[in-house]
């Protein structure tokens, strides 16, 4: 609850430099500063007051879980009820979430405040906060990780020929889901085989064979926080090109890893994954960004990728994944989670990087 | 891929009586039209040609999938991508969903087309298509009740006093997935004794215990489809109370759908579950709507609520799911899954909605 309020204040002396008041519609967004996790809300910010508009199905709920916010009552639709309040209480200045408001929403609050009470749009200012950890958002990240990297240390004796991906996907599931996990972070990628080409290959029905790569691309969520995991491994004994492949994937990582530090270009830290991938000849194949910002989304900011402006800052929580997928062959990604700290990477994801062959 | 022409075709009568162009942002609206799946992706419509603008990552999955649209290749903003397109043809008016666009979206195509193109803010077209089911979307949303039911009676077994709430939401996410649910269509509810009174019971670390009514809402998803269905069981003996709130939630319900038939008002649908309830002193306790449409997304048009201005059709596929929630006491919900036809309902849901005591 102090953290929340933490936060509160944190927004306000961002948010309300420009506007008397803040709406935050972005749900993900409404939870970090309230606590509140139900699928509908609107929190309002002032200088003196944090108010959250609910419907009656979710008051209960409200007021259990976001102590710090005064829950007043809405209709089924929240937004209008906020701009209602706010228009009764003439503040002259609204600020609202630019990239999460749409049109239509937009009608609502001109509807409601009327011509004069001026829409102030701002972009990524939640957003911003989030993007820095406190210690208990690691330690729920780190704990979502332990969760995932368990689950598919129970699975890997079922990763045999035969075994069907979306079998794997199933089992891994459950054991995420048994520990604790509100649900997968995102649809469990097991891609083998020439499927491992496919950065996003969802399990399929296909059954896996000798002498095949599997990607396995898994996270949990835990008190709202996501984590993000991925492996490959080789079912056989490995050819000189997958260890070669394999190696100038890990390698990748590895410099990627050595180049976080907060004040560091975030595009700095994924020229280095993609530079060690170019110089082994697979450039052409690495056709995604190096990672990504995790928390209570599986994307946020910062973004790690060619065209990055962002800046890592002590206390980022991203990934690192770089990968090669080399269409009818197959493909290779090996993804840990760090946090970003003042001279380098502390790395949460417990289980080791080596080539596993089954 | 004739489906998909049609659906296009119809489209194309809605949007462009308004606008030379349909630009579609929406991802669920995106799969309709196309059958593209992936992550990133926008549909341009005009009298001549259908669009589908992703990024390099998703190029190959868009031809696979979408072979009817011509896939073009985007940058990492694809929305952006297809405004410059859509700049260099010249349209005059340029349709969008005013549902689903965000300010900062919008912002990027007026900066693309320039202030000569006229932007046309559209509501609900493609929603109101998908409301209306084709025999194949009625067959997969078919296929999802099916696994979602298999699923549940695998787990009755388990469900004994001493069962966590979130071991039974496991077995069943498991059960679910193994069948080709590509993940559930929702956190799935399993709220037992006093949590039973919550609507959105989530599974928690609760046992179940003796004499406790237990509350199963599950759902999953298959080609896309979703499905939803609710069951409450009673652990032990049911006292008089637990019969009669039972057997008045098992009525609305039957009064809800004797009352479904094309051209009926969904509020009457609603109506005809509430005053039953009502009428069993229960009104104030049926605290949410009696449904909602579902299909590509777990929630869509037709809404069934006290306030909903729908007139049901033939094609429309809706939930009908009364509830009595009594606070520290209980509660307990019914939900089948029908298809609106001509003349009345007909139920997709396999199971009995007779009390089921273990």
């Amino acid at each position: 609850m102090v953290e929340l309020a933490k936060r509160v204040h944190r927004l306000r002396g961002l948010a309300l430099r420009e506007a008397e008041a803040f709406l935050v519609v972005h749900l993900p967004n409404v939870f970090y500063l309230t606590g509140f996790s139900g699928a509908t809300g609107v929190l309002v910010v002032t200088s003196s007051e944090s108010a959250l508009f609910v419907p009656p199905l979710y008051a209960e709920q409200a007021r259990r879980e976001a102590p710090a916010a005064r829950v007043r009552p809405a209709g089924a639709d929240a937004l209008a009820s906020a701009a209602a309040w706010l228009a009764r209480r003439g503040p002259l200045r609204v600020g609202y979430e630019r990239p999460r408001l749409t049109l239509s929403q937009f009608d609502v609050l001109r509807q409601e405040l009327g011509p004069r009470t001026e829409l102030v749009g701002l972009t990524g200012i939640v957003e911003r906060l989030r993007a820095i950890k406190g210690q208990a958002e690691v330690a729920s990240i780190r704990a979502a990780i332990q969760v995932a990297a368990r689950a598919f240390e129970q699975v890997l004796p079922m990763v045999r020929p035969g075994a069907r991906e979306i079998d794997l996907a199933a089992e891994i599931e459950y054991r995420m889901k048994r520990q604790g996990s509100s649900g997968p972070a995102f649809d469990t990628i097991v891609a083998s085989g020439p499927r491992a080409a496919l950065p996003h290959g969802r399990a399929s029905r296909k059954r896996l064979a000798r002498n095949e790569l599997v990607v396995f691309d898994l996270g949990a969520i835990l008190s709202g926080y996501h984590s993000d995991m991925t492996r490959t491994v080789y079912l056989g004994r490995p050819s000189a090109r997958v260890k070669k492949t394999y190696r100038a994937v890990r390698d990748a990582l590895e410099r990627a890893r050595e180049a976080v530090a907060a004040g560091v270009p975030a595009a700095r830290v994924d020229g280095a994954a993609r530079s060690v991938l170019a110089r082994r000849g697979l450039g052409r194949y690495f056709v995604h960004g190096t990672g990504h910002g995790l928390g209570l989304e599986i994307h946020e900011e910062p973004r790690v990728g060619r065209t990055s402006e962002a800046t890592l800052a002590a206390g980022n929580v991203i990934t690192l994944e770089p990968g090669a997928y080399i269409p009818g062959w197959g493909g290779v990604r090996i993804e840990d989670v760090v946090v970003v700290r003042r001279r380098g990477a502390e790395t949460l994801t417990p289980l080791s990087t080596e080539l596993l062959c089954l």
